[in-house]
């Protein structure tokens, strides 16, 4: 089966990049307290991409990810200034890639189209791409939720990535390291791959993955 | 603005039933281990809610709290028997009330008609309902989500009460002790209480309530 594997997708907060690094600046600027507030800055965040899509209130993941700031900051005890809010969300433009991603995608890019599928905010999600000297590998493009006015795990966001590979869904592996998000994809369709970095519990939602793997070292290697 | 309050909906689990009492049996069963597992546990429930709506693939409360309790239980690392989940699921049926909740309702329901408006599958939440005999206060109708085939906060739940109650949604007022539900419950068009119980930070979800109370004893008083 993962030999026919015509196209690949990855997620981008937490697959391709290391949103926890954001706690480096965090404890920098709140010495003792940026490990719980990037934790629970990051949970919050997700909670609100749900609940907003629920709500049927779509804000963009900028506006998503300032909102769930000043939760975790009241909720954590740390009073910060405008200067501090604004380095803390532009980090989410300089994240870093996890260690074995250059070379994976260079591996993998060889032999099929790669495309990011982010909840990210399209200028947002392009400046951490820039960044990082990634954005040749996917050919497929860098797509956004924002097009479709909704977050993941709505089907009509994997839909955008179906319609712009051009490749059936059976075919296309999407590859996230959110347990939540591999069993969106696997329940629109997609042969999901779940890189599990944080040896999670597996998710009880009804559509394991394929496939559970540690890292994208070991995607290339099943891929080639 | 309160006093044309013409008809009242409440929240179940948080807001009139405490979620946490389950956290005795499960202490009682796994010694040390009680609190963290039922916070996992309630957490991962209310995402599963979250997640399944947004994926389109509905189902009931009982089974999104079986699956949650499995993905507590590996979380936690704690190996349990086929009799101490059922022990532990079947905990909902019976949860006890906050104690101010009796003597509010018998108040508020003097001028009002009250109803409940919860995620609970219609066989646990009238369970839950008549174990703790408050049935008769709610001639409004104890209403579960079941109906819509989605949860909260989706729009098509709380347009089951305005359906059921027949009063305009801004007669309505909403009580609940979760910040997003109101949240929720506001974006629909309610009148929201959030009763914070938790003294938690206010969700940033763009509809604040219209009133943040710390108990049902304090809307009782406000509403006579």
């Amino acid at each position: 089966m993962t030999r026919e594997i015509s196209a690949l997708v990855f997620d981008a907060y937490g697959t391709l990049f290391d949103v926890h690094s954001v706690a480096a600046l965090a404890e920098s600027l709140f010495p003792g307290k940026g490990t719980a507030l990037s934790h629970a800055w990051r949970s919050k965040q997700l909670e609100y991409t749900w609940l907003k899509s629920l709500m049927g209130q779509y804000e963009d993941f900028n506006r998503v990810t300032a909102a769930s700031l000043e939760w975790a900051l009241q909720a954590q005890h740390v009073v910060a200034g405008d200067g501090a809010k604004e380095a803390l969300i532009d980090e989410y433009r300089r994240l870093a890639m996890f260690p074995e991603v250059p070379a994976a995608l260079a591996r993998l890019s060889a032999a099929r189209p790669l495309a990011i599928l982010s909840n990210g905010e399209p200028s947002m999600l392009e400046a951490v791409v820039a960044h990082n000297g990634i954005r040749d590998h996917f050919r497929g493009g860098v797509l956004s939720v924002h097009d479709a006015g909704i977050f993941k795990p709505h089907p009509s966001v994997y839909r955008l990535a179906e319609e712009k590979l051009g490749v059936p869904a059976p075919l296309t592996g999407f590859v996230s390291s959110n347990g939540w998000d591999a069993a969106g994809a696997k329940a629109f369709g997609f042969h999901a791959f779940w890189i599990n970095r944080a040896n999670a519990p597996p998710e009880r939602l009804g559509f394991p993955p394929d496939a559970i793997l540690a890292d994208l070292a070991e995607l290339a290697r099943l891929l080639g």
